[in-house]
């Protein structure tokens, strides 16, 4: 049995979603992976890093935050104010690193991730901050170092498309990508496609969680910017700064539009894209497209999610599944962490 | 840089294709993948078993075969009149078994598989019979021997399906699987939908090479039989008998079923599932069933194929694409070995 010891730093949705499945499949991950996961150590914004040696009450943890209440509550901890002093100091095997996406610096994700690398620790991450920004060098110290890097939930959640791209379909040459690669919007121009309007539509989706207060990285595309960037870095290697990306919301898509759209047999949605122009240049591009209703693509319907390829040797392949929730990023997370587990002797 | 000593057994359309890619992948799997794969030995079941220390030359080998002349015109070859005896003979580090499908009883596939891990050869395989018949006695033997026996293209050829249920989704419970597996069959049902006879489609289906002379395989639906044995173990860990899976094939679907559904905003579809039933037992079967056009699978039109799962942490994920041809099974073949690659030192 191998014995991994784990610590997740960023303990909000995502963060308690990994931890709620580590729980929960003790004993698949026992049987199936001869894989005992200890989580040792948590940390957040609020109570900074804790750790206990023996492993901690994850049940117990959820509740302290349900509850907002410290986590520095649970018996027998050492905390640490800062969670990469915490994780120095404890020498993990694994980081999953769980705060939320910053697109300006990435941080404090980016600094977690570059630390754990330096010292020898293995990192997951649904961030998609630090690999959006920086993939090449995180990518190139874990190399360096030979740890594992893995980002399956930071695209499309723990639908498989990262692992697909890289693993699944290793040795192909994948010549062009397209995808709706944000739940928000498509929740959006599916209920829009009805007959209904932008606005209404978005205070409706928010009311029921699908949309934040402040709706702006989904509905003017920078979330699928994100997800456009670490595809750039991870299929073709190519390192593009948001401004490179061609981005076009959906604020000002309108019903008419919708509607006529529909009457043509087509279906309006927001795609991001990845393809070589005819000057073999990478175009990057998040946009709004109506597309003939025959596609896979425009039949996705609300906060489900979706990417298509084109590779050499496979024509076109695609895949769908959820793009968001807590135990859906979770598992993304678990699987990166099954995946690192075998490479550790 | 890695090398890895490769046996290709069984050199029809899957091993040409898969030595196809080996010669016109070399630099990119160097690059990478720091890997050099060398083709040291090739047998068809005409003219036995053909070896050369540093490698075969491929475009040579794909002539000879192209012009059905005897592979042991090669050069500098030593030869063995069974496979198996060359591959014990010349300790190779993985074998590609590509021979042709045997649901009876696997052979001559099962014995080159068997005997490969026996001897500590890793097996990649595109050959469904050895593991729709045997899947869990095999992949013991490999994990006793601590070697890997990888599968990838004996279901939806190279469409990443196997990788994603086992590696992908690891951690995931996978609840059920419903699928389009068979590119024949829905070729003909995709065309019976233009309003054409059953008849008309599969003669125009063998002139195209899509349906063989003898089409029983496909029609009668044996060939996704095969692949749902394959998924119940790989998947489910259940070993089940060809006769345990419900089987009806698509020869008695008329065109007039076929323009009643179309008229209700149906599809007839040959579909492949699993599934448990109110006793917890699995199911498998294998029939046309009637699917609302906005389901995903109702969508796949032509040779392409689709498999839909529902887990417990994902909802339902679905991936579509190709389902056969030359390079599509050659790169499930070259995706495994680059797996098998990662695990040797």
């Amino acid at each position: 049995m191998k014995t991994i010891r784990l610590s997740i730093v960023g303990f909000g949705v995502v963060g308690q979603g990994l931890a709620e499945l580590v729980a929960s499949k003790q004993e698949l991950l026992r049987q199936q992976f001869d894989l005992e996961v200890a989580l040792v150590s948590v940390a957040n914004a609020r109570h900074g890093f804790i750790y206990r040696e023996n492993g901690l009450d994850i049940p117990l943890l959820l509740e302290l935050a349900a509850q907002r209440r410290p986590l520095t509550e649970h018996p027998g901890v050492v905390g640490w104010a800062q969670p990469l002093d915490g994780l120095l100091a404890t020498g993990d095997d694994v980081l999953a690193e769980a705060t939320g996406t910053n697109l300006r610096d990435a941080e404090p994700g980016m600094s977690h991730i570059r630390g754990a690398l330096m010292h020898g620790i293995h990192v997951i991450t649904a961030n998609k901050g630090p690999i959006a920004l920086a993939a090449h060098e995180l990518m190139g110290l874990a190399k360096q170092r030979n740890l594992q890097l893995r980002m399956e939930s930071t695209v499309m959640a723990g639908t498989p498309v990262i692992s697909t791209l890289r693993e699944g379909v290793a040795g192909a040459s994948v010549r062009s990508i397209r995808g709706i690669l944000n739940g928000t919007t498509n929740y959006i121009l599916s209920a829009m496609a009805s007959g209904r309007d932008y606005a209404d539509v978005l205070a409706e989706a928010q009311a029921q969680g699908y949309a934040e207060a402040d709706p702006t990285a989904d509905v003017e595309g920078y979330d699928a910017v994100a997800k456009i960037l670490i595809l750039a870095a991870l299929v073709f290697g190519q390192t593009l700064r948001p401004d490179q990306v061609v981005r076009q919301g959906i604020t000002h898509v309108t019903r008419d539009q919708m509607l006529q759209a529909l009457r043509e047999g087509k279906r309006i949605k927001l795609i991001g894209s990845l393809f070589f122009n005819e000057n073999e240049q990478l175009q990057a591009r998040v946009e709004p497209i109506t597309l003939p209703e025959q596609e896979v693509l425009a039949q996705i319907e609300g906060v489900m999610n979706a990417l298509t390829f084109e590779a050499d040797t496979l024509s076109q392949v695609t895949i769908v599944g959820p793009g968001a929730g807590r135990l859906q990023t979770g598992q993304g997370l678990l699987a990166d962490l099954i995946a690192v587990s075998r490479t550790i002797a």
